[in-house]
């Protein structure tokens, strides 16, 4: 069997990756007279005499939502709530996995923006934090906003926010390694979506100044003849501040660090060649990289990243949510602000030691569980630190 | 410590009842990647091409939403979703300890019906079957019908089908004791609400022709002084057939059975001599029923079941719930009919055999888990013999 049937094989067998299971017992009359009526009634009536009582008696403080409407789901596309599901339980179980939280697939019957959002809001009460999954781009920005605003809990949609703080952990080891500062990058991003997007923010947070964006027409520039959507708009408003012009081949030229969240094989040898010294990049195209990881090294590519755990440095979310969650929920933050992120890119970038760092190891193992520690511990200081937490 | 602060430590010290587990091991980069990327995507695209295939790869088939928001909880009343987390924790415990089914909490924020409705059908994908919970009447009538008529997997309103489903099978039993026609009873209930509703209509299905019911203005009858709502001056035109006018004390003259799902302490003893010879009782108003277990025998009632377990036959929607969901999702039944819930009812009565069959043993064993077995055989039954399933 390859790797795709024994996935079916394993998926037809278990019927499904998760299980509601019980942590108490009922077997007795007793038993089932605390966990049921006529205790249960107690911890009811405590919870609506004093509302933060929900999290002292239920399971909403350790309890996360996996929310998609799939359109975006991994390579896939647009496949919908159905058969969404079996990535939406797999999250859910990596969740319990790394961080011992309990998190919960919620699959939507609704591509409606507007009804995501009152859809999500109407169910948050049983939950603790709302990981958005999979929603396309430019939607994705929208729904995760207004939810944040109106939700107490934190919202995150781990297709941004987990790339992005992934990336500029690598960023930051990178820079440990060749001794450039992070205010004088030159950087390409290419493939402006829910990922691209949120990691060209998180950089100018981290006080990157350029910054150019390209989409498959080319550089976000003003006068381009293919026009560009309200999203694109914004964004080209806030980057390129040389104002260059043309394909991606041109905005390579002297960048110190490529980031490719588009489409494979889209990078050439001659435009490596045209970066500055010492060139970074990831190419986190799956499951073909913008450029393959030999090619790129032999073009002169001092630090790749890709997404692929077949090449070093592999960009894994899996180093972001079940940290972040777990720092976010154990100080019951009311969102997940920049501050936040940063902290958990620091934390994985810390988790390196200066006598592992290498241009092979920029970026801690995905399987490694002290990451989702150090991360929880970062995020929760820095939820203190900005006065977000609630406890 | 008394029951109340037992269940308070009890919920502190788990911080809720439920834990969402995975079925499949993580912890190896192999195990990994068939559970999640890349492997999953392969069930994913099989669910694209033909979507019954979420039956067959996911959790949806054998997973229930319990489903509150929260405006009818236990005797509490409206307290708001958070408040009956621990009530729908439970609930979801009770459906995995009593058929193996994963159940989970969703409580809303919102007492809209029309949200109400729109937000469970937004998450339904998700899901194999729906359980409403504790949702104030006469709301849940229509939320209930609209999904049920919207959705393809089953709706059912516990509160309301529960305590019918068990009040008939305990009147099926009573009637192989005394010996009386279904057909010839003349029936009072007193309590129009979600559970009294659903037993005045289950009992016309099951043949009951004259049933007088009362609220705490009276009988539902023409002429009353007080005026009917929508709903129960629909109830009206289809009860009271002998077109009895007054208070309860007149609807119990040569009544054969009394259903008591309204508030303690209503009946007196001059009120059951009134009614015809072998007097049926169902008390269940909670926890103090309408009369009380030892004023009724006193007073001649033959038969009596309250919603009590320290009285004989407790009226228990644990003996309905986990087989009917059982049975329906074995065959994925797309509703559950009437014929699925006197399937059910007789399955419950026919758990009480000829030699155990008494006065004080009509009703089986909340805590004998034999019940469900045999619910859900009946059920699954008569959703084939009715063409619901779609296996």
């Amino acid at each position: 069997m390859d790797n795709n049937e024994e996935s079916l094989a394993l998926h037809e067998a278990k019927k499904g990756k998760i299980s509601v299971e019980s942590k108490v017992s009922i077997d007795t009359r007793k038993n089932l007279g605390l966990a049921y009526t006529p205790g249960v009634a107690e911890p009811c009536r405590k919870i609506a005499e004093n509302p933060s009582d929900v999290y002292r008696y239920t399971s909403k403080g350790n309890l996360v939502a996996v929310i998609t409407d799939g359109t975006a789901v991994l390579g896939l596309g647009d496949i919908g709530p159905e058969a969404s599901m079996p990535v939406m339980e797999g999250k859910a179980i990596l969740f319990k996995e790394f961080a011992g939280i309990n998190a919960f697939p919620v699959c939507l019957d609704t591509k409606d923006s507007q009804k995501i959002i009152q859809t999500i809001k109407n169910i948050s009460p049983t939950f603790g934090g709302i990981n958005l999954e999979d929603i396309s781009s430019p939607r994705c920005f929208e729904i995760e906003k207004r939810l944040d605003d109106l939700l107490p809990i934190p919202v995150f949609h781990d297709d941004q926010h987990g790339t992005a703080i992934v990336v500029t952990a690598g960023i930051l080891n990178s820079l440990r390694l060749i001794g450039k500062k992070i205010g004088d990058l030159r950087v390409v991003l290419n493939g402006p979506g829910a990922a691209g997007t949120a990691i060209i923010y998180l950089l100018m947070q981290m006080g990157v100044k350029d910054i150019i964006v390209c989409d498959e027409n080319g550089i976000l520039a003003d006068n381009r003849i293919i026009p560009l959507d309200p999203h694109k708009k914004n964004l080209m408003e806030k980057t390129n501040p040389r104002g260059i012009q043309g394909y991606l081949s041109e905005a390579l030229k002297d960048a110190d660090v490529f980031i490719g969240v588009s489409i494979g094989r889209i990078v050439s040898k001659e435009m490596i060649e045209s970066m500055a010294n010492d060139p970074i990049v990831f190419a986190m195209a799956n499951p073909v990289p913008e450029i393959m990881y030999e090619d790129a090294k032999k073009a002169g590519v001092r630090i790749m990243g890709t997404g692929r755990s077949d090449s070093p440095n592999q960009i894994n979310n899996v180093l972001v949510f079940p940290g972040i969650f777990k720092g976010a929920l154990s100080v019951r933050a009311s969102t997940i602000n920049h501050e936040m992120k940063i902290a958990a890119a620091y934390a994985i970038a810390d988790m390196v030691q200066d006598e592992e760092l290498s241009e092979e190891y920029i970026i801690p193992d995905a399987l490694n569980k002290a990451v989702v520690e150090k991360v929880a511990q970062y995020v929760a200081q820095a939820a203190k630190e900005t006065g977000v937490n609630q406890i």
